[in-house]
């Protein structure tokens, strides 16, 4: 399976509208440096899942027949957005899977459109093709579910935007399940003020610690915490890395 | 005053996703007949005024400091879509007005981050630098202004989108007000079997015709009507053009 990062960002992005620190001057001077919406694409032979839907060009980026399903997280706007547009066509439904949550966004649910929106529980397996996804709920200010994603060769990712820590249910499944790459919410420098609904640095490092996966990608970024790696540089543990946008993860067992 | 068309399509946009018809496939090959949300850019001198907010890359095609002011029809998401990414930045606000409407769309008025919001009220004028925009209700499903724009020159051009029909009230005023210039919803060919919240070809002729503007710009463009207009080749009243995105309507008394 193929996991491709599609955005990395937080809300707002890198750059950051009206922002010039260091870590927004650089995205603007060299596109690869900047972070779109936090999505990824997830492939295997014709399989085509697309995690989340905040970027905001889904409608021309993926012409008609080329998603199999869009799984979404949550429905704050910076994931769902581009489902504002991608919905109005005509063709073939798109099937479109959450969390349980009423309110969903704006008009969704009553202007569906193309999209066919299903409601998953948690810890309740999902079949798409030769992948199977247990949500998993997280931490969040919406209900908010991350992803055991595993394919029928029994690769394993886990895929866990947007959350501040993890509820003891999810963690002890992932300790059991026990995924080789983990990604993971970390939008703030270390010991940010208030992290509010997301993990800072030094919380995303002992949670990649507490499930022990092999490798670790870090996604969802505010710009920052991009300033902050810029001015500090740490040293990453081994196994982790810093998710950038049109990266891929391709597992082989 | 200049008025420029930023978007002349109804949601979903021309191409529409997935359709063949002739107007779509049009579009799509030549991108001069592509038609994006419903918007227009206002400007007299240093001020800028953003009608509509249904573009979805207003955060990089406006720079800080480059809008004076969005004013907005109405909160459906073709028509502010744009401002969820905007939002997130640091320096100046952006003043946000629009019609009275407690829901919004979606979490806009919760977390506005840079946006600041403000409740106009019909036929209460607003000055912003050489303009004063007077809010006209409209016809739709949710709370609508259309906007009789006049600038200190004493030019003249009304905005009314979306609406089917007019109040008795915007009509009398308008009639009265009688402006050079009339932007006119028209999204859907003749006798659209259920045309709903939007003028269809007849309606929106028949309005222009009872205000009585010596000149009048169809906008709002559905891809069925794009694909009828193809067909039919109708002759057009005197002064009746059919706006496309990016073109302008400049006034000069």
């Amino acid at each position: 399976m193929r996991l491709t990062f599609l955005g990395t960002g937080a809300a707002g992005g890198v750059p950051f509208y009206g922002c010039t620190c260091p870590a927004c001057e650089r995205a603007r001077g060299d596109s690869r440096y900047a972070r779109r919406p936090c999505s990824a694409l997830l492939e295997s032979g014709e399989t085509r899942i697309l995690i989340d839907a905040g970027l905001m060009n889904l409608h021309e980026r993926f012409p008609p027949g080329t998603l199999t399903a869009i799984v979404l997280t949550h429905y704050h706007p910076d994931h769902v957005q581009g489902l504002f547009h991608l919905r109005w066509g005509v063709g073939d439904t798109i099937p479109v899977m959450g969390p349980p949550d009423s309110a969903g966004c704006a008009d969704l649910y009553r202007n569906p459109g193309l999209l066919r929106f299903q409601v998953l529980r948690k810890f309740e397996p999902l079949n798409i093709g030769p992948f199977k996804l247990t949500p998993l709920p997280l931490i969040h200010s919406k209900p908010t579910f991350g992803y055991a994603i595993e394919d029928t060769g029994g690769e394993r990712i886990a895929y866990l935007t947007d959350t501040v820590g993890l509820p003891s249910r999810t963690k002890c499944f992932l300790r059991e399940w026990r995924p080789v790459d983990l990604v993971i919410d970390c939008t703030h420098p270390p010991q940010a003020p208030s992290p509010g609904n997301h993990n800072d640095w030094d919380r995303a490092l002992a949670t990649i610690d507490e499930i022990g996966s092999a490798r670790a990608w870090m996604t969802h970024l505010d710009h920052s915490l991009d300033a902050w790696l810029l001015e500090h540089r740490p040293t990453l543990p081994q196994g982790v890395r810093i998710a950038t946008d049109n990266t891929d993860v391709t597992l082989a067992g």
